[in-house]
């Protein structure tokens, strides 16, 4: 029988009633002939509450402990599903990570997905015709037999994983929205859900700021060619609607020029002031944040006369304080004269693959956000996206001008 | 170094505060040089929660899946109470029950622990000075390699196996009492702590209804010859008293004829009567109770003219239901004219391995309570308890009168 993957988040798994809803996404693809694999995350908040206890016991807390504790959320849904398929009459039994086994790396609460061992669960389909219900969101360290998490959003990346390892003719990522929009519906009411959109796409719209999955994901899907689809849970099971495809660029028939628009709210905007024009300056500015796990982004540097330079860059707003510090501290070595931030900035992006074949495309949007009085603070480019940096009250004002500009009002 | 285990029930682990104070404990035994492995159970609650979700989830639930589900909760605690000790500067690691591994047979829900394997533990103590974390209440079935949970209270007897399989000095059972009583103090004030308790009598106190051990836990200690003590977690971890120690027979110099006074409420009673009198009839009555799983205690057979007798015995409260709708459908075989249950009968046991040596201890409570005008429904005697079934309403009087005529109540 052809093999299907199908992942379910916290908000679809919340509640007892609502994991019997899934149950009966479930039946409707087994009676479409598929053998199945399922993918649970933890129950909507358990995560929460779990990392909350480990925070109050250690606010240092040993990643692999916490790794411990926080795996067991996704083991409660997948059991408590496991019971609802058999309670149906389905044959179907439960999977933790290590179990599977699904290997990852030893980089506790940011684990990486090594190899999946498909044989347990392809077993499984074959000699009992047994649905496979596994918790998202964790693998086991082989060398040391501890369990490990993937971080925020994993499950998503254990769902497309399962996928490649079991070929899977294809992963279905069932969410609380019915697919991924042209831009975030709530921002603008005119967004439509795209019938197709390309991995390289996707991608760029999971790291600019769409959260619909997981970037990882998607890097997964588009090594492996998963076909993953993003749909609603919430759809009445039998009649579902067919969600959002991931796929090649090949099999999107009608390209637009741009496909989504994105946004990432909550940057922060460092300037260093007068930084000494000397080769390293760059690498003692960048390094010491790298090292703290700190994520930098849009870097523009302005020369200016007699061998000082300014240097601006973007930082998650969270980091903002811990940046500054950073910085204070290694004064001397990058040797600038002050320091300038603001926070409250916000990072918007056109992304689309037609980009590639058309010249002009941000030109485009720099003039219409002008002719709107919004301030772009900064600027960067690829082929298949361009990102601007302005003030987070023009937020909405310029997606919408976007979307507008390229098209993706019309139905 | 010698070695130690410490066992901490649901209500000592309930918050990250009384986790906290777990490890202070934890602390002091480290201090005086053991090495340690922490048995821990759920926090309390949750195992409820979890169960009671299985069960909403399917009224029927596969006990395979109910395992997976319900030992995550212990799974937490241990994570939490390692986080906690490393906080504290200890070194410390959690261990979940396949990772130990603590083998056990397949009978999910209600597994018996087969073998445990120290090696990893120990490992840990001579390599790393490390504190091993272990969850209790579940093992591994090595063949499918699945998780088992033993059943209700199971975390004392994964204590007790540790430390067989460890060779440690001793095994510290902590709970919210401080010790093993004479009887409930709640029922008599002047019940009074026991300093020592023979394995056999704490045997017979956990199973004829005292709550302060698992019986299984019981029955490795007696086997293993595990020196087990039952104190209290709510001691200042700087000051604590002893609790009781349940040791060898021979280890207790001043014995008591009566250690202690056990009762088991919610019994009830079923008398099945003129069933006729020829070989086989007892197999037809009873084989079909235990198939079903019922616990059938206090059987009294009264012979009567003409071929027929009356056969009475006890079942748990809560089956009676389901007892007397088994016996009416083996009717036939076994050939009853009519049935008798009453409900709201309780067991009150007198222990001590003192009855031995001593005749007519029995007899002695038998006239106490008949001069307070209660009424003895059945008796049952052994070596070294007897247990008499009485009326629910009289359960306080009976459980004071023997605990004054037995020389309990004095200082």
């Amino acid at each position: 029988m052809p093999r299907l993957v199908m992942k379910f988040g916290g908000t679809s798994v919340a509640t007892i009633d609502r994991i019997r809803n899934v149950a009966r996404h479930v039946l409707r693809e087994r009676k479409a002939g598929f053998d199945i694999a399922v993918v649970v995350s933890a129950m909507s908040g358990k995560t929460n509450e779990l990392v909350g206890w480990c925070k109050e016991a250690s606010p240092l807390y040993d990643p692999s402990e916490y790794d411990a504790v926080v795996a067991s959320g996704e083991q409660v849904t997948a059991g408590l599903l496991a019971l609802v398929l058999r309670d149906m009459g389905l044959p179907a039994r439960s999977w933790q990570g290590w179990q599977v086994p699904i290997h990852t790396s030893d980089a506790h609460a940011a684990a990486r997905i090594v190899s999946i061992d498909g044989k347990n669960l392809i077993e499984g389909f074959e000699a009992r015709q047994e649905i496979a219900v596994i918790t998202g969101f964790q693998g086991i360290h082989e060398p040391t037999q501890r369990i490990t998490t993937l971080g925020r959003g994993g499950s998503d990346t254990s769902a497309v994983a399962v996928a490649a390892a079991i070929g899977a003719e294809r992963c279905d990522i069932y969410t609380d929205v019915d697919g991924v929009y042209t831009t975030d519906p709530r921002v603008v009411p005119k967004a439509k859900r795209l019938d197709k959109i390309a991995f390289e796409e996707m991608l760029e719209m999971a790291s600019l700021g769409a959260k619909v999955l997981q970037v990882r994901s998607v890097e997964l899907a588009m090594l492996h060619k998963v076909k993953t689809f993003v749909r609603s849970s919430f759809d009445d099971p039998e009649t579902p609607r067919p969600g959002t495809l991931i796929c090649d660029e090949e099999d999107i028939v009608e390209q637009q020029v741009v496909t989504g628009i994105a946004f990432s709210r909550d940057e922060a905007q460092i300037t260093l002031r007068r930084v000494s024009d000397h080769p390293g300056v760059a690498a003692a500015i960048f390094m010491p944040l790298a090292e703290a796990n700190i994520n930098v982004d849009m870097i523009i540097q302005v020369a200016s006369a007699d061998h000082a330079t300014d240097i601006t860059f973007t930082v998650p707003g969270t980091e903002f304080e811990r940046a500054q510090q950073i910085l204070y501290k290694a004064q001397s070595q990058i040797g600038f004269s002050n320091l300038q931030g603001t926070t409250d900035m916000v990072k918007v992006s056109a992304i689309g693959v037609g980009m590639r074949s058309h010249a002009g495309v941000a030109a485009r949007a720099f003039k219409a956000l002008s002719d709107k009085g919004i301030n772009i603070r900064a600027i960067t480019t690829s082929e298949i996206k361009f990102s601007i940096l302005i003030e987070a009250a023009y937020t909405e004002l310029a997606v919408r001008t976007l979307h507008t500009l390229y098209g993706l009002d019309q139905p």
